[in-house]
């Protein structure tokens, strides 16, 4: 039996969809964010900047964040020691649940190794625990929410993207008497758009359903104090579970849920992923919530990030690059052909100094395939610019499209008022 | 419809069987260890033994490792910016697999947050992209395998534990052109017994089976440079797939996998769980490395790991107590039911000072609660005399059973070469 040729047959598959993934090895400079070093194949060094960073607030960076880590690593030691049960509960980590439960305004809060982990644990064992339950999930939802659903063995009924009438219609279907979950994301991250949280609690609330999302792209991002779209929304009180992770805005690592006491024991007590995981190290967690109360204290960082991302879509609008509008602060440049994006990409970093990864299938659809921007508050309007004459170049280069239907994002309509500075702590 | 009520009902199943974990609120104390600081209900803090770590070696605060950690999150900072694709494939990340593969003397390694990621990611994948596969899987692989295995969408097969006459009659049953895996472990960590790699390999290779073998209780503390058991008997490279964590012997956190370069980059290509989550922060990374290449120098943590387990079973089997008789470094004592167990770990804390959480169902089966004891290097001669001490106490007070059938270690038995203390560096 030729396994190794399997094995190679089936990454052969890739390189020939030009879909294999080469990683980029960089090395982030503490207080020089988005700034970095590359090293190439032949182990060359030189300075460039991160276009792509999902720290998108620069907080694995912050002052505050690294020293939490070093002070705790200091007196506490590295490693949990075991899974929560075998030993591996401490202090730090209780008190990291206790600011989380308290960001979203729960009754508690469960830490995992990941986002993906918490979505997975948390469907599954939520489905698993709900008798002859049925889930309603976003076309669009996350690998880690699908993975969740598959291992829930509830039946499952997929809405339309972000269709509010679609689902009515679904749970209008849907015997009255039967449990029901409805997850979604808060912001989905490769088109940056808003779920209509609103609409989609009211119909939770008509039809006796669950409501779960998924905060990952919002959490330390939107909200008055960082909780998320649901926070700047008003309605965290009526999302049932809220997950989020530590690894993106709050710039850390480990995902997690909120919820009322009843649902985070019942998945505490269930599921495998938990209860088989050695837990996040004390250094690791104190590090998250200095993150997570700066965050909660402090806009600035949200302002900034608000203020470079609008700064970004009408610069490179501008230019006419074909800019995806989104409501948020991921700006997607559609390329649309998998050979195409990684040439981009290879351009801007070879001769830009610039990297942002190609997104290909199937993080997302065939024939969207594009480059994924993502302003942080530590992108200089020096970079902003820089940005765009690297693009406008490659874009020449390649012969790239441009202007694609919906590029309606121009410089010009922005307002003065888009783009004023916040003063620090404002 | 009662949601709560029924996430509510679901944990009080759990209690009425005793099953409920409550998980103890430790402080570890860098330097202290196996002390550390209980919290209690009522927020009282005392000094307590930890005996049931799975830090076996204690490295999780081994200066070297404290240090890694500090000194690369002043460099780089905390998170690693994204998954491995979006910018998070860090210096220290890549230094870590090639240090991983190095232990195993493999062509390459992976590095996932978790050892329960890991199983779950590689069986799934590997599983997933042979076509018409077969599985051949222990009866008692952990849950994390069974996991991997399931998604897998692969037939499965469970041959009984470690009997390799049965996986004969298994694989000779199997048409021989199927592509098969054959997942074990070797120390399988309730009762620490050991697989027969070597007659598992000869099958494999008899049969042309893949073989996936979990480290995870052995790596860092068995073979010459901490390699495990596969190490200890010369048989690594007969095993295609190595599994470990960096949160046991290595007292960090993490998992990974070590292979040939086609089989690493197949799973790196096609996992999900890898392919969607952040990766490591890279001070862990590097306080990882720091932890495996000490361990490939030294062996005084191994030699003085297996002196106090050694120790630690004769003098309880001595007591009369019922100390499963194991070939490794886990030294389990047999309750059997699950409301005792619970009041023994109980009286120990609250009495004596001395943490041993109780294992219950599913994580062993019912009528084989126990406490299980994991001696480390850390543990002194004068603690495993109180640890003695207290369990004969709260032995007499529960009227607990003594003296199992298979109780067959007695301090009498060991000689004198047992128990040398090794020299520093030996």
């Amino acid at each position: 039996m030729d396994y190794r040729g399997i094995f190679e047959d089936a990454v052969d598959t890739l390189r020939a969809e030009k879909r294999y993934r080469v990683f980029a090895d960089l090395e982030r400079v503490a207080g020089q964010f988005p700034r970095a070093i590359y090293r190439d194949d032949a182990d060359n060094m030189r300075d460039i900047t991160i276009w792509c960073s999902n720290d998108y607030l620069g907080m694995g960076q912050h002052a505050k964040v690294i020293g939490a880590m070093q002070d705790t690593a200091s007196k506490l030691g590295v490693g949990s020691g075991g899974t929560r049960n075998i030993s591996g509960t401490n202090r730090p980590l209780v008190e990291l649940e206790r600011s989380l439960a308290d960001l979203h305004r729960k009754e508690a809060a469960l830490v995992f190794t990941s986002g993906f982990v918490s979505n997975e644990a948390a469907i599954s064992t939520i489905g698993r625990l709900l008798p002859d339950g049925i889930i309603f999930s976003d076309q669009l939802n996350h690998a880690s929410m699908i993975q969740g659903v598959r291992q829930s063995g509830m039946q499952k009924v997929i809405f339309r993207h972000n269709d509010v009438a679609h689902l009515r219609d679904l749970l209008a279907a849907t015997d009255r008497k039967r449990p029901k979950l409805i997850c979604f994301e808060s912001v989905y991250s490769m088109d940056g758009d808003v779920a209509p949280i609103k609409e989609i609690c009211d119909l939770a609330e008509e039809f006796g359903a669950l409501t779960y999302i998924d905060e990952v792209h919002a959490v330390g991002m939107y909200g008055e104090r960082g909780g998320g779209i649901a926070e700047r929304e008003g309605l965290m009180d009526r999302i049932d579970i809220i997950e989020g992770t530590l690894a993106k805005g709050f710039g850390t690592m480990g995902g997690y849920i909120t919820a009322n006491r009843a649902i985070v024991d019942a998945v505490r007590s269930y599921a495998p992923e938990f209860i088989f995981t050695t837990s996040l190290p004390p250094a690791l967690c104190a590090a998250a919530r200095a993150s997570i109360e700066h965050l909660k204290g402090s806009s600035h960082e949200r302002m900034m990030h608000q203020r470079q991302a609008r700064l970004t879509k009408a610069i490179l609008a501008d230019a006419g690059l074909p800019v995806m509008e989104t409501e948020t602060h991921i700006v997607p440049l559609i390329v649309g052909d998998a050979r195409a994006v990684k040439a981009a990409s290879d351009m801007l970093l070879d001769k830009h100094n610039i990297y942002i990864q190609p997104i290909n299938y199937p993080t997302v659809p065939k024939g969207t395939e594009r480059l994924r921007i993502t302003p942080t508050p530590l992108h200089t309007d020096e970079m902003i610019f820089a940005l765009r004459h690297a693009l406008v170049s490659v874009w020449t280069s390649l012969e790239l499209p441009r202007e694609p239907a919906d590029a309606k994002i121009t410089a010009s309509k922005l307002t003065s008022g888009d783009l004023t500075l916040p003063t620090i702590g404002g």
